[in-house]
């Protein structure tokens, strides 16, 4: 398997634990997305994955693009350690919390919505800023609420293993810190993601840990 | 089995489509997203979903909300017919281009998002324009591409059964013909969009078919 991956990029980030999580070795090609204008732009990548996004996954001739979708899919060809509950109330209450961030969060935060939030849109740092808080502050508002208030959440966002919802939310705590929002409001959402950083198929996945952090 | 809907939710519109499909019937519930300085922000709604989106499905006492989890709890507890194929690759590409939508389009166009351009950003109406069709044109773009070139691709987006990718497609379409888009670029999400059209699972979804439609 080969993980088309950047070092910051928290959808990266997702499949990276995925992978340490079911002890998948995967060879890591590094596609920088700002060096030389975004790597991701090159015409070499968008043969790869014609989104031009990261993170892709090949796997046995095909390229499998999407986080969750390359999650859920290392989930079907490799069940165990399972990354979704086996009941489907449970199931859908996994998946849930994983597109709170995959769906709600991160899609306005990322890099090429700030991009053009500054060239497209002439805003300035700190409308930039409030813009980011914004969307984290709604997000984990929601997210706290639902870890806080439900008898299912333990150890981890779903019993006491880690699950795709995990998966889905360290690397977006990860990037809210970068961005100094202030986390004091959602001590669950804390609580968690310090459990999940004591395992080390979380902590290798974080982006320091990786070879193109820089 | 109760679902919350708002006829123009283009999310709702994706559950809508996945129930008639199934041929399940739900209860609908509509919430008004603009009226009453918006229903979904009342208690007795964040009651329901403390996110304050729809759509939310209540399920043997369960609520449920994020409309890909729904639907893939939909699949599970009623496979048939199915929405996903059989083989873990293929269920990988269509999840993959239902996310497409999902994640990288809708979320960056929804209402919450337009409002916080305009009251926040202070952007004029042709500035919110240009940002809805940039990210349509993004993800079309790349959509198109992957659609086109794989011979995975039939009458619908994955062979010639309706699956989730063409349950994401046709909302979307419905929202860019809205915002005045221009789909020429894009002639097999046309083509598709038009056979799901012609099934009465999808037309019955549309949202000028809805009680809640003014």
């Amino acid at each position: 398997m080969k993980l088309y991956t950047y070092f910051r990029s928290t959808a990266a980030y997702r499949v990276r634990i995925a992978l340490n999580l079911k002890g998948l070795q995967a060879d890591y090609r590094y596609v920088h997305l700002v060096k030389d204008g975004g790597q991701q732009h090159q015409p070499d990548y968008r043969k790869v994955n014609p989104q031009g996004l990261v993170p892709a996954l090949e796997d046995k001739g095909q390229v499998l693009t999407q986080s969750l979708a390359i999650i859920e899919y290392l989930e079907e060809v490799h069940p165990n350690p399972p990354l979704l509950p086996k009941d489907s109330p449970g199931r859908a209450r996994v998946r849930a919390l994983a597109q709170i961030v995959a769906c709600d969060i991160h899609p306005l935060n990322n890099l090429r919505v700030l991009k053009y939030l500054e060239k497209e849109l002439a805003t300035d740092d700190a409308a930039r800023e409030q813009w980011y808080h914004h969307w984290v502050v709604e997000g984990f508002t929601a997210l706290e609420n639902l870890l806080a208030s439900n008898p299912a959440t333990g150890e981890f966002c779903h019993g006491n293993t880690p699950s795709l919802a995990d998966i889905c939310l360290v690397p977006q705590v990860f990037n809210a810190k970068r961005f100094s929002v202030d986390l004091s409001a959602y001590p669950t959402i804390q609580r968690i993601n310090s459990r999940c950083l004591a395992l080390k198929a979380f902590s290798d996945a974080a982006p320091e840990k990786q070879a193109d952090a820089q």
